[in-house]
């Protein structure tokens, strides 16, 4: 059995480094659509290296050696980043790896590969014409989306072939795949953590970061890739203040979602935590603001459209063009709408601990309805975007973990607040996983 | 005689402030169209309060009861901010002083009144259609433009009513007046002083500074309207590498001009500064970089040009809608595109500690002619905002100080560098103004 499968870093302390990244690699090679490349001879040979300094008594970082995979869009010095294309394949090779595959070297980490991902990080569907869409490893009836656009990402994760995968979020591509797939997502407040040597989709609300088993993985691979390890303080979770937002984020929940968390809300109000409904009317104002990444990704996409636009998914290409008739003034505009927007947004956030909500109101859709329709992929594209690209739009911070009871489709609970407030969220999510998973938490 | 005419600030110490600000009143009310408004009450309030704790031995700032000014797109609180147009005067009233204006009260700055300027600072000329242009009180033989956006600014220090005046610099409208009027202008790094409460013409240029009567003064009045008092060290000429662009900044000097400052390296040298002839042919690709400004003042102003064009001077509006066309796409690219220049800029700058240049190549045009043709008015704008503009464009810094010999048209010498050099600018600046007016600095 493969060690990886089911535990948190700190349990596989006992285990050699070399013998978790061959298990890796080995899964790795047998498994569909979830790496675009493998790196077998640096992962091993970070393996060995944390293995032989553990042997000679050197304290080494709790990711030495062990297996993280990297979204394709981030740089890895030698080869072209292709972001889940085949249009960049004559593109120039990175000259250098981006800062977070950088720190996570310095680190120690096995870097086992790229993974899969929606082109362009477009979508948190995860389907990919090139490269396959990789199969929501939760789901055992038919083969259902692994969410996007970090599905590689979460996959590499899921099955047990990684302890951490990097990926990014600009509307949710980390936190949907976490929740569909039944890991844990963590999107930092953006600045923390650099965006140099990444491909972006929007320069305003792109957001580096990772996903794994635990809240306490993320914090771990978070101190890392931001160059600055929080300390989170312990928090009882009696006497927090909950905010469930009553507009627009508790819509359309599908009965396996609404089920699984009002479960999590009793038990969450059991261990003492105050949960208020509260209106948060401002969330039905996020999607008219939220059009960033239409004309910042037709500014970084045109010239390659304009040479190349047939070999783009026709999906993404669709959605890029909806940036090109919008004017600089109106553009311009959006940003100062959006500060505005945050400003009253952190005010209504003021009296309480952090907001939760479900992360996605639906549960993973089969991949086969929605690559038959249109209509289907783009209602569940919305659908999954609705709630968490909220927080993008904010500018904050939020996890979204795992609520369901186990043998059931996975449903995450996202635990949100705005700029800056990462130590608050994380040490919110850490209570809310000790009180919603006991055992697995430890 | 006004003692405030051609003195700095620390030669005014024996003089009651209450008995200056009297004089600035006085010679404020005779003045045509460098006022906008005057704060006779409050002004008169704080000469009397400086004199009153001097007097019961408190240490108070050296501004303190000195008259200031302030232009007039800064927002006093109880009346609405005009910026030299008639289009808002229907518009709200200011519910609190901007940031810098209350700096400068806490500092206990006399503010004598607002000043007149371009309307809303479009234009390094001066000329103002709806409440006359201030003449420049250094040209005799004919009514001369003082220079913008900051006109009125420029004429309340150079005619002796003010000891420093606040103002705003986009492109160059604290330096060109300063150049043209003969006094010291400085534009500090955008970022160290607050825009709150300003209207803007470019969020991305503006920058809020002041001008004064000499290096000393206008590093007491940054200091507090940044709130932050840099220490600038004393620097020796000798040795200093001062940077001549041979690229457009020397292009087309009017006579006068060449001359002054070509002598003013001459005085320099010989104090054992090394004057570095050096290409910067990046200077070459700022004009067609620095267009941020008409899609930036188009999405602030086209509401109010829809409802009420005809109010506007007719030179302006054709300016704010040079920016109506420009795409989303194109702004964005616009942004990549100067951080790349500023990139190559500070690579080019490294081995120098400034950079030197005539701030403006020509020396004040007649208002008369300006007024009469408007292929003159553009052309003159167009030269006049040329090289002070690419300091904005850097994000950088600069002072403009006098380099003409007495008597003669004032011509700018400026001093420049990058993003937070304005310690080592500052410094090179004062020691330059010793080396040229060793009087005047004393």
């Amino acid at each position: 059995m493969n060690p990886l499968t089911s535990k948190s870093i700190p349990a596989l302390a006992r285990y050699s480094r070399r013998s978790l990244v061959d298990v890796c690699l080995e899964e790795a090679q047998k498994s569909q659509s979830v790496f675009t490349r493998l790196y077998a001879g640096a992962a091993l040979a970070a393996g060995d290296h944390a293995d032989a300094m553990r042997a000679a008594g050197v304290e080494v970082s709790p990711l030495a050696g062990l297996p993280v995979s990297i979204k394709d869009l981030i740089d890895v010095a030698g080869e072209t980043t292709l972001a889940g294309s085949t249009v960049l394949r004559g593109a120039p090779i990175a000259k250098s790896d981006a800062p977070v595959v950088k720190r996570l070297r310095i680190a120690g980490a096995a870097i086992v590969g790229k993974t899969n991902m929606t082109e362009f990080a477009f979508s948190g569907v995860g389907l990919n014409p090139h490269y396959g869409t990789p199969a929501n490893p939760a789901a055992s009836d038919v083969a259902r989306i692994p969410g996007g656009s970090s599905s590689g990402a979460a996959v590499s994760v899921a099955t047990g072939l990684c302890v951490a995968a990097i990926g990014s979020d600009t509307g949710g591509s980390i936190r949907i795949p976490a929740a569909l797939c039944g890991i844990v997502g963590f999107k930092p407040t953006a600045r923390r953590v650099p965006t140099a040597g990444t491909i972006p989709l929007s320069t305003t609300l792109d957001t580096i970061c990772a996903m794994a088993r635990s809240v306490d993985d993320c914090i771990l691979v978070d101190g890392i890739i931001a160059d600055n390890e929080l300390a989170i303080p312990e928090l009882p979770l009696a006497g927090v203040r909950l905010a469930v937002p009553s507009t627009v984020a508790l819509d359309a929940l599908e009965p396996h979602v609404a089920a699984s968390f009002s479960a999590a809300l009793t038990r969450l109000s059991a261990a003492g935590a105050k949960i208020v409904d509260a209106p948060f009317a401002l969330l039905a104002e996020a999607a008219a603001l939220n059009k960033f990444s239409g004309a910042e990704s037709f500014a970084w996409h045109r010239d390659l459209l304009a040479s190349s636009e047939a070999e783009y998914d026709a999906r993404v290409a669709k959605r890029i063009r909806t940036g090109e008739s919008m004017s600089a003034a109106d553009y311009i505009d959006l940003h100062r709408k959006r500060r505005n927007w945050i400003n009253r947004m952190e005010e209504a956030l003021g009296p309480f601990d952090s907001l939760i909500m479900p992360t996605v109101p639906i549960v993973a859709p089969p991949i086969a309805e929605l690559e038959a329709s249109e209509d289907a992929f783009f209602k569940a594209n919305g659908l999954l975007l609705r709630n968490p690209s909220t927080i993008n739009l904010l500018d904050g911070c939020a996890v979204s973990l795992p609520c369901h009871e186990e043998g059931t489709l996975p449903v995450g609970l996202s635990v949100a607040g705005p700029a800056m407030a990462d130590r608050k969220v994380l040490a919110v999510a850490r209570a809310i996983e000790g009180a919603l998973h006991p055992l697995r938490a430890q």
